[in-house]
């Protein structure tokens, strides 16, 4: 890339900051921690999709030698918490919701007499007639999951710009369909676990694994009923996050609430059955009914989307995420007349929540099927049927999304020249087929406090290297090593100098975290500009060492130089200790911060979510078993548009790591539930993709520069896997002329379809 | 006190920050930290007081089933180190030269296996001539400690100001006499210890006890080799510091290279006996011929010293220690005509180092009764001579120290007054006698780097709280509840509101720790600097919400308010709020500093140390059991001069800790060696004073503003034992007309001398 020669560390192919000591195995997860006198905690859950608790009797459990703390919700505040809507508790407060739920808590000095003691826990419950499905619960006369919530619908959303009627009637062709994803669970590798510690001032600090340090403490804080301060969030090294980490989760309060019981630390570590039922909460399974209309050459004239988002017994992130299904593809092709209807719907199932894609994936599973059933039928090659409609810098959506930055374009370029597409199409083989499909997603996501925004601070030692403090974390996704290149990059001085601290609320500025493909944009400016000021600080006092204006210096290589006569140079070393060590001396240390010229949607959710949009483009090659229904996914091309790619290994890295879950999502993942009960919460039955599902892949970076962003850069992390379903769905239309449609293709429905298609 | 008055929260009675968790034993000190796969070192210590080490042969402890690592000098860099001299190493290198260094190290699975191990390291000695004694150390072909230092001398101050030949010749009156005083040990409760991490980064995390963190990181940052940010000191709660957690000692280091060669965390906790031996280093022992000349009416006018001081086998601190036993009592009394020699000297003792009073309470031993021996002479109230030579404002001492406020004058009074001091003179009885003393002291000290700074970031969280991110630490003295107070103070928030840091060299800025009674000056400084920067920012976001100009805004109890219509009022927790969540928002952080506007000493040693001078007189009445030299405190007096009292119930723990250190210095404590070999240390052997020691204690602040203080505060912290073994001597000579001139003050030596004085 041309523009990463200007750079001297942005653009670089780096190691990950934190990169030795995980590989050596001495990096400290929550799990490794250990506290004096720690205590191992275990929750009761219950085993009922829906009842009433009528009694719990903890007396035995107590009376257990080794046991220092029962709780139930008796030992809380009973206030209502949740990340949008406040409907959960940390401990069931009078009834159940769900399998999974959690009832009461014990605090041991080992595990197995935690364990022994949940089973010394009376509850005695009454069962309640329950609804799994979000179509029947939205019926009149099904039970209600909330008491008030009438037909169990969590939220609305009725959006209509233009006029959707006439947009159809001017339509030359119109598709409509139906789709339905899954839930699909991020099965970090790490589960979720925290080491909650209550000292007797009444301050908690809880070790997590946390993505959203900040959000963590705000809700911790809230289902507590204690004040923010009160509670010190401290992120531990983190094993895989992609939005299942992001605390909507009762982990860490329910930890909280057994360390001050017992009034000793206490570590409580999900076992993976229950990071199936309640950590790391699954996407939002949704129906999405679509009808689009199209003009004779392709362009899209109107689009009606009707999504029925089943947000399982407790809400989380799911209103977000189903906003976001909802409206986000109209910043991805040009649209002028959309409607969307929209309904989130409580059900006695497994709560879900945010993962890598945030209801992108889910709807492009649905928009992008229908286009390419559109291109189909218009005889339109579905790569042009992109082309004519991609959006380009300046488009503002119906809703109010205005694009800075765009490639879309040269993404498409680019995958149909990884893909051969032309010359594939041309010499089609039988039950061998091509699809594609494009993508937009945020950087960054303006919505909670009408803030998205990031705030670090950087202090330069003695030695000249520079520490970032900054509470954003590194879940694992290479969010520090990017914040210190572009640090190093601002200060003029080598990625080897620069550190990132651990992420912690108590020492660092309040950061969002982790999620909406934000750091590298948000974070990254805040840093920048962190890292601009510290600058300033350094040419100051350069300048009277050197005796030259600070207009006339420049730092390179950790050097400070005078333009021109570069022999004249001291090092920042240099520079931090003269700054330090003389009369009215100070240390190098400047606070940084950034909000995004994003808007606010408004009731309507009219506004402009995201400071920049970054754009993919992915298309497929598979082959397909008509005796078995086997899918083959023989190459993959992934061609993104992330601005300026702030370091190549981790951006490629992203983009593998995103087909691969969403190959997961098309082909292979989905916990099966049995009346609200999870059949297959365990890796031998809830099948991953692993090494040898995984394509030919090819990628590439469009030529791109967000103007918003730090150096040009936006963001990358969830683009790679919304479009994946769809392409893999197209591509088999393409080969065999069947489409399944509901996640995952398993070859079972393959051959269903292959034979229905026979029949008729 | 008047000026309390104008004050919410500075001059209140509060209680300690950090005292909750300290008294509900929750608190986290060193012993109490866990790491993953911890380990145990310990340290092989020299058994002799000088040898040559011919061989270590390791072979036989590596091999112990438990032992993770050996270490000798073979595992270091082999680069000496020291706070002012480069003279010690971690590991001894080719020789020892004293009992107690450090030879070898080991980390094992537990103490049982580490201290086997110990036993199994065969060191191969030579033993050399050694010399106990600093003025045979300073005869020609007395053995040297050190290759290359002539008579082992480490370090010479000669000085004279005006001329003390004249001025001898112009006095009416001349005393001349010579004291010695001890190596006194701090015998903090907790001993020095820490626990190392190495990571495969090549950062070591240590865990202190240390008082003064920055400096911890410079030196052991030199003794690994290594750039300071390679090393990061986290501090642990500290069970009492007086100096003697100055990292001046090989513990962390030792910890340190034990960590990085087991790749283990590696816990060093010193014995009592180490610690004696080899941890807080002692006061240095010296050994001062005084001469001095009077005016017949008590004014000074002639004075000159000659000081040698027992450095012991390491320099450490002892030699800014020297010069402040040198030059700093020319602060205390009007001087015009002084000279000063001496000598630091090398012996193959225990090194020494920093104790409360850093050197003044060794001089104050000798002048303060060199000027009561002048006033008996002239017959002149020894209250009455201190009167006549007490300093005021406005004052420079001879080598250049400008006192800003004092209010020496009104101690002297106030102790006049709590003594009943002309009452019982007037009605002596026999055997009963009143002594008197007075002292100046600093309140931080400018030497290291042309720097007596401090910094400090403020952020202001979304609850309204404060946090101050300090590197100063606190170690047991009250100085992060001082902190609190006076960010409290001028952001005017509660008391409760303001939160302090844990120290940490990663997470803070650049400080120098708790030494030369700075923390309450010159880090309350930094602190009001970052709060006052704070409070601009709630200031201007505040006017926006008011709709009134900043000017015209008030903050009190965590309100901000209209001055002049206070109903119009926002909390600060609304301001940090709206300030956050918004378009373009930003977190309230600000970071502050102040540098004393002191003068480094230059060659001549003449300058102005610190940015402001504290002062203090005590008195006491002893009554001495002349069958059995038993000398009794009947009551003791002390009034100090420390500016606006910043936490009364802190300032009053200073006094009377310093008082009780200062007793136990004058009349029981001291190590016995014999052959450079202690022989009592521990606490049965090693007496400290207790509370049936302690006389009855009255104490009186003076009403007192420094210009430059935080508040018009000032230090405290030493001040308080400087002048008290005079006093007590003072006292005796006053009931008995003896005097003992070396310390302690043992009934043994106070029968001794009135025998010899019933002989003559």
């Amino acid at each position: 890339m041309a523009e990463a020669e200007k750079f001297s560390v942005v653009g670089h192919r780096v190691t990950r900051v934190e990169g030795y000591e995980k590989v050596t195995g001495e990096a400290r997860y929550v799990g490794d921690l250990q506290l004096p006198g720690m205590l191992i905690g275990r929750i009761l859950r219950s085993p009922y999709p829906h009842a009433r608790i009528l009694n719990i009797d903890t007396s035995k459990a107590e009376k257990l030698r080794g046991v220092k703390a029962v709780v139930t919700a008796e030992d809380t505040v009973k206030r209502p918490w949740g990340a949008f809507f406040a409907d959960q508790y940390p401990l069931s407060v009078g009834k159940v919701r769900y399998v999974g739920e959690e009832v009461a808590a014990v605090a041991a000095l080992d595990p197995d007499v935690a364990e022994e003691a949940l089973n010394l826990i009376e509850v005695e419950y009454e069962e309640l007639p329950a609804v799994f499905d979000a179509e029947e619960a939205m019926q009149e006369g099904a039970p209600l999951v909330h008491e008030g919530k009438a037909r169990n619908i969590a939220m609305t959303i009725d959006v209509e710009r233009g006029s959707v009627e006439r947009a159809f009637a001017e339509s030359d062709v119109i598709v409509e369909d139906t789709f339905e994803s899954i839930p699909q669970w991020h099965c970090a590798i790490e589960t979720i676990g925290s080491v909650a510690d209550y000292a007797p001032n009444g301050k908690y600090t809880i070790h997590m694994n946390t993505q959203t340090l900040f959000s963590a403490r705000m809700r911790v804080a809230a289902a507590l009923g204690v004040r923010e301060t009160d509670v010190r969030i401290i992120q531990a090294a983190v094993g895989g996050g992609f939005g299942g980490k992001s605390c909507d989760d009762n982990n860490p309060i329910v930890a909280a609430i057994l360390a001050r019981k017992a009034r000793k630390p206490v570590k409580v570590i999900n076992s993976r059955e229950e990071e199936f039922l309640a950590g790391s909460r699954p996407r939002v399974n949704m129906k999405t009914w679509i009808r689009m209309g199209f003009k004779k050459d392709g362009q899209i004239r109107a689009k009606h989307l009707r999504i029925i988002a089943d947000n399982g017994a407790y809400s989380g992130k799911a209103p977000a995420i189903t906003g976001v299904a909802a409206l986000r593809h109209d910043t991805c092709y040009k649209y002028s007349d959309v409607k969307t209807q929209a309904y989130l719907v409580y059900t006695n199932k497994i709560p879900t929540g945010a993962f890598r894609g945030f209801g992108n994936p889910s709807a492009e599973w649905a928009v992008e099927q229908a286009i390419d059933e559109a291109a189909h039928e218009l005889g339109i090659d579905p790569l042009e049927i992109a082309r004519v409609n991609a959006v380009e810098p300046g488009y503002v959506s119906p809703h109010g999304n205005r694009v800075t930055s765009c490639e879309l374009k040269q993404c498409i370029d680019m995958a149909e020249k990884m893909m051969d597409w032309k010359q594939k199409r041309a010499a089609k083989k039988p039950k061998t087929g091509l699809g594609l499909a494009c993508t937009v997603h945020v950087s960054g996501k303006r919505h909670f406090g009408d803030y998205d925004g990031s705030s670090a601070t950087i202090k330069i030692n003695e030695d000249g290297k520079a520490l970032i403090l900054s509470g954003e974390g590194e879940v694992g996704q290479g969010a520090a090593t990017a914040l210190c290149q572009i640090a190093a990059e601002e200060l003029g001085i080598p990625m080897e100098d620069v550190e990132f601290s651990q992420a912690d609320t108590d020492l660092t500025t309040f950061c969002l975290g982790a999620f909406g493909s934000r750091l590298t944009y948000v974070a990254g400016n805040a840093v920048k500009d962190a890292a601009a000021k510290a600058k300033q600080q350094i040419l100051e006092m350069a300048s009277e060492m050197l005796e030259a204006s600070p207009d006339d210096l420049m730092v390179e290589g950790g050097k400070v130089y005078v333009k021109g006569a570069e022999a004249k140079a001291v090092t920042v070393a240099d520079v931090a200790r003269a700054r330090l060590f003389r009369r009215s001396g100070a240390p190098i240390v400047a606070s940084g911060s950034f909000d995004a010229d994003s808007v606010l949607p408004d009731e309507t959710r009219y506004g402009n979510e995201s400071g920049a949009y970054n754009f993919a483009c992915q298309a497929a090659e598979v082959e397909v078993d008509t005796e078995t229904g086997q899918v083959k996914v023989l190459k993959y091309v992934a061609a993104s548009d992330c601005g300026t790619v702030i370091n190549p290994i981790g951006a490629e890295g992203q983009v593998e790591g995103s087909v691969a879950q969403g190959l997961g999502y098309a082909l292979i993942e989905g916990l099966r539930m049995e009346e609200g009960r999870p059949i297959n919460p365990n890796f031998s039955d809830y099948r991953l993709p692993s090494m040898r599902d995984m394509p030919a892949l090819a990628h590439a970076f469009a030529k791109s520069y967000e103007p918003t962003g730090p150096f040009g850069a936006k963001g990358l992390g969830e683009l790679g896997m919304d479009p994946t379903a769809a392409v893999i769905s197209n591509a088999i239309f393409d080969a065999v002329g069947v489409r399944v449609r509901t996640l995952p293709i398993t070859p079972e429905k393959v051959l269903k379809a292959l034979t229905e298609k026979g029949k008729s």
